[in-house]
């Protein structure tokens, strides 16, 4: 498996992952409620992601580095999201 | 940086991303409520991360691995409590 294989899956892996937490965001936006979310689950999603991204940037991992910054932008908006809906 | 560091950066970073549903699944089961979570989030991050298992294991990255299966049983989890809760 050479390595442009490899990051094309990587990436994939890491669209998905990222999106992942788009309809989240999408159903917290319109209901305006995120009552049933924990605060922990996004931070400590945030902390992991910066590890991860860390991570990336020493292994030279394009995909690892792109899926976590989306990821930890998306944790932070998930926390802001709830801090003014559901605080 | 040699590669026994870096695993353990990687182990340290998907340890706190794979501990991160943990809360939401204990707030879920206390609270037996999970109608503010999207089905969405835990199947696309399932799937994203079976991918992401594919790419540890093709690049033999053992932090991924690991923390790629955590990651799966929780979001599975997490769609199985919101199935019985708040279907």
């Amino acid at each position: 498996m050479d390595s442009i294989t490899l990051n094309i899956l990587g990436l994939i892996a890491g669209a998905i992952t990222s999106i992942g937490f788009i309809p989240q965001l999408i159903r917290g936006y319109r209901t305006k409620k995120l009552d049933d979310v924990s605060y922990y689950m996004p931070t400590l999603l945030a902390v992991g992601m910066s590890l991860w991204f860390g991570y990336g940037i020493l292994s030279s991992a394009i995909p690892i580095i792109v899926a976590n910054v989306f990821g930890m932008g998306c944790c932070v908006s998930l926390i802001i999201l709830k801090r003014l809906y559901s605080p």
